[in-house]
């Protein structure tokens, strides 16, 4: 069997799919001078066009540096293959002697692997196929969590961290619109920037509850009330009781991918349209919004160590897998491998079939969110905190001691 | 006369305004005992309301942790003050023997430190009057750079560094709109990101240079034909030929804080026109636009260490100045303190007239301005490089060795 892998990766960059790559490639260099890795460049497009690059010829020392950079080095693509485009998929396999293939990527991803790995088998095609998951929304079925996740969730910790402060300088109400179309894991990261009791954000809304302008608008003013200052988190993908994500619904108009996913990123429509509710229905003078967008998964400097380890180990164990003696049975290699949580704070990989990560979409468990639906459980915070890793930036305010009134001593203090 | 000095922070918060503040209250515990910092919550606001906290019972350890820290420790306000304004200040003042006031800000904050001081000579209620420097947009009169500047230039980069990457993956236009009402620092910082020559962003927009929308499609419709991507950097503040900004123009209606700025920040708005004008004009379909928003002024853990080490010597200096013997002339003490730059790269602090900072604004040189108007000079490179600090992350790319076309051996490469 030709040791040869092609590698290549679809959907969303995110801080650490560069370490799953090097991973693959430096674990394929221990096999043996024959196990070449081909990349293909923008995913299975890159197959299709016979633009591949030859990754073993990459130096190790280089390859470090490219596995500390965000984005995706090979390129990506949101092409979802049909039987006729498979078809030129294994044409260019069969031409480059091509065994073993591995995808990096989220759902979609895992559902291009299973269409792949279906036709190949119907076709009669030799051909081992394992997804590599990724994905910034953490919402991959069978999995504890996915790459990509905890270092965008750093981002989204230390992004709040920083605008509570500064909403606690200028006082007003600060919203920040974070991505995840139908999981709220990484809006939900926003909650462990918190310090003190007082700390923001207040509020956190998520897709897997429906979303109450009026509530919404009821909780603001509370906070408000309280603190006189409120920070709020809210998924991009909120929606009312209906369905439809309010962010679509402003757009008029929905872009979608070949996978069928509406487009709400690359605006700052959801975000304009709370605060100027929050403005006209509730009084507040000072409102401020901020759309996250791509800073949130492309930001330089910002990953998790634990993140970019865990990713590097997927990459290098699908190459394990993917080289390994076939089975007694000969029942063919194909999957998706998962992290599982098997300690505090320890992991495992696993393989678990295509079939239950394809397509499929992980959203919060209920006993992560709490009851008022607008904020996490303690919970989520123990499942969240190991995975941001070392050296979370340190925030102190001041003491304050305050200085005794001379002039109002009288009045209210 | 009396050692007490009185500090407050006025206007947008900073990375490394709180260095400043613990640059002062530090230097002010080693001129003895009798010489107690007191600060003033949100700025002259605390003192009218007598809102006052003794920082000299802060611990130098937890000074430390606060110095790291960004936003305004102690708060700010955008309150301009009158005469009776001034007035209520001298009573607060006079109430708890305070003849130094330091005043941490930006032109407007300078404003306010001039017609303090002016109101206080009026009076005659004997003050040293400060100004310490601070501001991301960097526009002050006078300073080579202003502390607060440097760190969120060093977002800006990293940010692109990411959206460039980000942006060569899944390749299309996109937009980011940076901070920056009418100087164009902040967003020609983007231009630092570059590493390789069809690196963006591509092209970038200031305010010093009239904004016309057509020929802003052309240079984006040029660049995309010739890369199949485009990243690009608008500032805020960028106006057609007539002045008025173009994110105001859209905004219908205009907010204003009492010193007469119309409120940019907060919307969507700039970004989501020029995406759209994209789409619809050029026919490119994945045109993505992100408006950098509150992060680039409060991230937490991206400041740069030479903006941390000058903002803390601004701090020292000042009280350094306030408490310094009478001049033989008996000159009041009055003025704004300033950052030159005396070598490659080494700097000097000093003292300007507050008349020379005061609600001025400064804008970019003309030698920093590329002659196109889409681009900066290598000078503005030269300028910048040494205030990003050290540790900058490193981004790299594959080197891509392409594997030779077996089947499309014949078709254009």
């Amino acid at each position: 069997m030709s040791k040869r892998i092609l590698i290549a990766q679809g959907g969303g960059p995110t801080a650490v799919i560069n370490q799953s790559l090097v991973g693959a490639v430096l674990e394929a260099r221990r096999h043996g001078a024959d196990c070449e890795v081909y990349g293909a460049r923008h995913g299975v497009r890159g197959i299709v066009d016979e633009d591949l690059v030859d990754l073993t010829q990459e130096t190790p020392t280089h390859l470090e540096r490219v596995a500390a950079s965000p984005a995706a080095a090979l390129g990506s693509t949101r092409d979802k293959p049909d039987r006729a485009y498979c078809r030129e998929i294994f044409k260019v396999l069969a031409a480059h002697g091509i065994g073993h293939f591995l995808y990096i990527g989220g759902n979609d991803s895992a559902d291009t692997v299973r269409i792949v790995a279906d036709e190949a088998a119907a076709e009669g095609y030799p051909l081992r196929a394992l997804h590599i998951p990724k994905t910034i929304d953490n919402d991959l079925v069978g999995n504890d969590h996915t790459p990509g996740y905890p270092s965008a969730a750093r981002f989204i910790v230390q992004a709040y961290a920083g605008a509570d402060l500064d909403n606690a300088a200028l006082p007003g109400v600060y919203v920040g619109v974070v991505m995840g179309r139908n999981a709220g894991f990484l809006t939900a990261a926003a909650a462990l920037a918190r310090r003190h009791a007082d700390s923001g954000p207040h509020l956190v809304y998520l897709p897997e509850r429906a979303f109450d302008v009026q509530r919404f608008l009821g909780d603001v003013r509370a906070v408000h009330g309280r603190l006189g200052r409120c920070v709020v988190a809210v998924s991009e993908g909120v929606h009312e009781a209906d369905g439809e994500p309010i962010a679509a619904r402003i757009a008029g108009h929905a872009e979608r991918d070949a996978h069928g996913n509406v487009q709400l990123s690359g605006s700052g429509a959801l975000a304009d349209l709370l605060c100027e509710q929050i403005k006209s229905q509730l009084g507040i003078k000072r409102v401020r919004g901020d759309t996250f967008g791509y800073l949130q998964r492309s930001f330089v400097g910002c990953a998790s160590d634990v993140d970019q380890r865990e990713a590097r180990e997927v990459g290098e164990r699908a190459v394990q897998l993917a080289l390994a003696p076939a089975a007694a049975g000969g029942a063919p290699v194909r999957g998706s491998l998962a992290i599982r949580r098997t300690g505090d704070y320890a992991t495992d990989i696993v393989l678990q079939p295509l079939e239950d990560v394809a397509a499929k979409t992980r959203v919060m468990d209920d006993h992560f969110i709490a009851a008022a639906g607008n904020d996490v459980t303690p919970a989520f915070h123990a499942y969240l905190r190991p995975l941001l890793g070392r050296g979370l930036p340190d925030t102190q305010r001041l003491r304050a001691h305050p200085v005794a009134k001379v002039l109002a001593a009288g009045k209210a203090g």
